[in-house]
């Protein structure tokens, strides 16, 4: 990466020494030039900080071991592929300020500084009807007035409200920064080769379309891009499957959801059975029922910061030593990686099978020693879920990537190529599926 | 890569310092190990060696500046894989004897030795209805007797007549070694990463099915290599759109048919528009009209052995200084890659779009000298074509691809994904172009 | 990777469908093939486990963002190239029964398993005197006792007992699977690619060589191989420069020691500046004078298993909100990587150096309202230190690598090339510096 | 790549459409960016052109069988890393004209354009006291000159004449772009991953330093770039002794130029033992003694402007049919590969060895029906050589590297690390060796 924005005139030799840029090593995209002022700043701060301690891929650590990295790489990788769009675009004649070139910077550094711990699979469970994105836009905010209003243009890019569209849509949409690094690195870090994506190829086709009719210019592929962005969405389907929709990956999700739903209980019992010493900020998650509509109160807004995987690990490390026997083996199971077992169903389960696998584990847990209850209702829940995944590869219609043709037409992506294999993918995968404790049997 | 199939006793330490195999550096596979004896004497025959003269990508190289390998790596890289596929199936309980290993080794290292030069090209425009399948067959026949008989069973695999079938489609099926080495070996060369197929995913999934109901055994893959498989067949639909029908490739394809068909009309014509000096071997295929059937000639043999990338690039350089302006000027484009341009049209050319094309290219030949013939009309086929590209992905029902699911069954790969990818790329793509010289414009 | 040993007989197709091994999709080393049995169930032990909350490179992931990986990969990827080396090894005549074979691998997964948090800063900070391999013996003894003597060779293997040497060798000597994993995986992860290993071209030149005096075998390099370690040599000394001791590691390491020496402090004094809170496994070895001696109590190790990377990053949230500035300052700056300035000195710093800047750092305390110590002695530890990094690239004597010669004799590495690389980098090297806040300018 | 002077005003939209970039797809450095005009055209012409049909490592590839890459995109490639570097330098504040940045990359481009066929081994055998630098020197001229003085700036900074001393530097010098592309290229394509060098890095911290006392400012490497730097020296020397002047490598040198001498042998003779048909080009370094002097000749600039490896290996195969059967025998030993063996020894060979290996030659030639000639003295030197192998990696006078502290002083890279692993490299190694048939035995 390299800056495009860069003073000719020095004037003394002595500042030659100083270097305008600080350099990280990533491993997915090489040298990351960050330019100091602004952008160094805002890495420096407490909030991007703390992405360090957030894996990007969650559970998926505990089935990829070597996808054990954090939400930081990414957001600097998201940054550094904005520098590249934002050159190649420039080359291509679209004129870019540098006030702009800045603030683009700063909206793709940012973009996820709101994600929490295990997020993918915890974000509804901790504040009810969360995204993450709304506690972006209120973290950037905030961000925005401790440095005096110099991220003014980042958040209106972050919300759609800049009047270049196409800097919106490399923030966010079909095509964005965000998904470009997030697929090429966690390609890199899982070792699923067929994920890679060709960013740079990619990146080289990208243009601005003035837009004839209206005031917005845009983002369009240029045709000899095609074949690129079809296997960026190829790619993105199989990285659901294999990766992010993984079997063991979703098995993990119940176990940790399950946690957090017996913690709530024994918290609303007020019972003695959750020993010392838990993270008071992630308690406070669980004793209270917060949602969306609280992330303004600066309580909640503390907590959600002071959060991250040390927090949800550690006090899972302590609630294996509950003296309640399924909680103890919840989290016993999550540290020691001992998960369920997800297989997929041909339809959706019929109230017979339901049935068999309750009492199927209902016989498991008592001869276990698991449960004392009578019912065991309430306690098989936690061993036996009936759920299913699904995946959209893409979406004709909401957020429609445009291939510029020779003649300068554009037309949907969809079309661009006769016989599409975009076809095939475009619509919603379901996949039902049980998931149950892998001791009894298949 | 490693042998399964080491002797365990050794007599003396001098013995060890003699290696039992010779390793060859890969830049693709990286280390390959080829034993001593048979298939390392294989590998010295100038039948291989020859292969070391032959492009793997043809024309590609100038398209792509680093698709300058043989097909000698490819055959090596084919050879290697089929060992990593016999030791991934012993590991699963299939039992392979050490002459089926060796067997199968030879026959993947051989299975293209009757590639002629820019074959994808001439293949037809040198013998007519030649396919080079029924060389490799007769080389190998050949070979197999001066080894004294020690490639019976490779000639059995080849031919798909060993009883064990599963080692037939290790060389030749929808799955075969061939395609698995040649698509991550052109996208290593070419730079284009999107095609770049999970190899050892593939490998480490494949399992021998006894085919309960008859005799044969066969490849199947494991319900979890299901999207490594799909993948694979994306990356070859877009391998063979991005390289091998690249429309810089088609167009030099056209240029070198051309400079063949023009020799042969001097040729035929007995003027002396040729220098001297052209391959003898090459010529032998110009002058004469060789069919399928002359394969087993001696000299067609003998002079389908002697040629190779050489001699034609050499004979091309020869043309170059011919009296006929045509010939001239299409060795000089060939040479100089100065190619034509190939456009796609949105439908088959109509006449009125022909004729209006065959006039431009009329006056282009005028003015520049190129034709003195009054009607033209043959000298300008060699500067335009209106011809197609087409590509299948996948075809179901000669060669398809069964998947065996955990409760033991099989399914046709187009079913064991509810909405396949696959489902948009199984037919039969097809692009029409045309072809033109750049100096026309657009 | 792939196993050499495997049963033939398959009884019933059912039993195909059960595969004898496990496969960990690794970004390093491509698919790791684990064998069910003994070496799947030590993966799945808390022990192993607990490795995966211990990141490999301790505090190196806030200086190379990538590199946050954990232990658990690399004791993976030693156990891969162990059997890479075992296979390697067979194909040149060298006998290993299966026994040794799985013995091998189970000592190299389990090399490091003693290690504890940020072990490389810490090691004898928390116990003194303490190395990990002391504890690693003590947990490996303690399964090979659960698993009821099944890992007594293992034992032999790592206490380097076992009669054939070159088993011992393989998991501890100047060439062993722990630093040919560790040093390709650190490259990985860091992006330093100069610091990439050829590990596939050092395992294929291995031998075994029969010391014709003695009793024993060793590990030998053949000749051809001579460049490969020479660049192994070469690049381990440019990762210790580059990334072991980085000068921004080191200024992490000093920050995490003052930490743990002033919470020390306020422990022996008993008074209240320690926040509620921290781990209870870290403060116990806080609190109590622990010693390489006490390793085998039951107290000890039990909260040594229980320690990792989570309990020390939790407890230095904790103390971020100490009333003491200081250890509250320490641990912001730990935490959001505002480290100190490490800068190398010419020379061993002299006494009128270390006054001046002893003067300068109490100034900045005081300004900063860090110290209301009025001699500000101590408190200035914490912020000033003069220390030196030393690295030693190679050791002739202990523990020096042969290389076999085309005649079968053996000459040391370093005599095997004449002028040579090694010679240059043998010596120690010593780097002196001096670590302050960079709020005191350069 | 990126180019940094694009011209920001854009007048109409159908401009946009016209790329002012091509971009070639490079395996190495991913996509390059050529600029419209003066570069692409330059690469247009039949002397760049030509460069794809001479190999980079010339006899290489039948040593690594992936190392089949012509010089054509090492032309590209060293381009596109002075791109890098022009841009990086701009970074740090370097002033760069727009008419110095494409004269720079003219001359990366064209710095090897003089190279031909196989230059390495036969440089000086075609053309006595030739050195391929004198022939690139002609053609740029020539090129200047059909470019209208284009390339007046380029030919300064070849030439080392250009007053802004670190251009030329960038062009020649132990650190150039030509050093750079090939090491980290021919790695690539020999899968020697040892050699792989951190380009990236390096250029990273290349600076302009203003040489104080006089007028002339020059490339330096920041002090945190030293391991880098040092890593691309033992890098270089691994690919000397590895790749380059590997062992085979160095017996098919021999082979190729015994066929030329004993080509030239018949030549002189007149007789009859050279079938028709070899390259005529060939033939007139062959037939004429050409010196370093004739460079400017038109016939000799022509022929040697018409000389490719084709014109080479199409020679051999026709030669392989001579009726002397030394040269059939040496023709036939190159095609096929059938090499001599190459073996080191301890020191020069003594008067006696060479007696003995001189009556075993002598031996092995008549039983062999090679030869007829009673003394076979003059034909045993075609089979027989005793000769040498040397490399410095390290010149510390004529070329040094000087490495920027940060407090803005100079020193010589050797004297940057206190114990040095240049040291230790900066000699001049030498190996003196026998090449002979390798029917002999050892």
């Amino acid at each position: 990466m390299s800056s495009l924005y860069t003073k000719r005139a020095v004037t003394s030799f002595s500042n030659l020494l100083k270097s305008r840029f600080k350099i990280f090593s990533d491993p997915v995209h090489g040298f990351i030039s960050v330019p100091r002022g602004l952008i160094l700043d805002l890495i420096q701060t407490p909030e991007v900080q703390r992405l360090r301690r957030i894996r990007q891929l969650g559970i998926g650590y505990l089935v990829f071991p070597g996808a054990e990295h954090s939400r930081f790489g990414h957001a600097l990788g998201a940054m550094a592929l904005m520098h590249d769009s934002l050159l190649a675009l420039t080359e291509k004649g679209t004129e870019i300020s540098r006030e702009e070139h800045t603030s683009a910077l700063a909206a793709a550094l940012l973009h996820d500084i709101g994600h929490g711990p295990f997020s993918h699979t915890l974000e509804s469970n901790l504040i009810s009807g969360f995204r993450h994105e709304a506690m972006s836009r209120i973290l950037l905010a905030e961000l925005n007035e401790s440095f005096g209003g110099r991220l003014e243009t980042a958040l209106q890019i972050f919300d759609g409200d800049y009047p270049r569209r196409f800097l919106n849509q490399l923030v966010s949409s079909q095509l964005d920064m965000d998904r470009l690094d997030y697929l090429r690195r966690d390609s890199y870090y899982t070792g699923v080769v067929e994920g890679r994506v060709g960013v740079e190829r990619i990146i080289k086709t990208l243009r601005v379309h003035p837009d004839t009719g209206g005031s917005e210019d845009r983002i369009v592929v240029e045709a000899r891009g095609v074949h690129a962005v079809e296997n960026f969405l190829i790619a993105r389907r199989l990285m659901y499957w294999q990766v992010y929709l993984h079997k063991t990956v979703i098995a993990g999700d119940h176990l940790l959801r399950g946690i957090i739903r017996r913690v709530r209980m024994h918290l609303r019992n007020s019972d003695s059975a959750l020993p010392e010493g838990a993270s008071p900020a992630f308690l406070f998650f669980l004793e209270n029922d917060i949602t969306t509509d609280d992330l303004d109160v600066a309580d909640v807004r503390n907590n959600y910061c002071a959060l991250d995987d040390t927090d949800l690990i550690y006090s899972i490390k302590c609630w294996r030593k509950s003296a309640d026997p399924i909680l103890a083996d919840l989290c016993r199971r999550f540290l020691d990686r001992d998960f369920f077992r997800v297989s997929y169903l041909d339809s959706q389960a019929s109230d017979a099978l339901k049935s068999i696998w309750t009492d199927r584990v209902r016989a498991y847990l008592k001869n276990a020693g698991l449960s004392t209850d009578e019912t065991l209702e309430p306690d098989a829940s936690y061993y036996l879920v009936f759920d299913q995944s699904d995946h959209s590869a893409y979406e004709h219609v909401e957020n429609s990537i445009d291939v510029l043709q020779r003649d300068g037409s554009l037309i949907e992506l969809s079309e661009a190529v006769r016989v599409s294999a975009i076809a095939g993918v475009s619509g919603r995968e379901t996949r039902p599926y049980i998931c149950y404790p892998k001791e009894l049997g298949d």
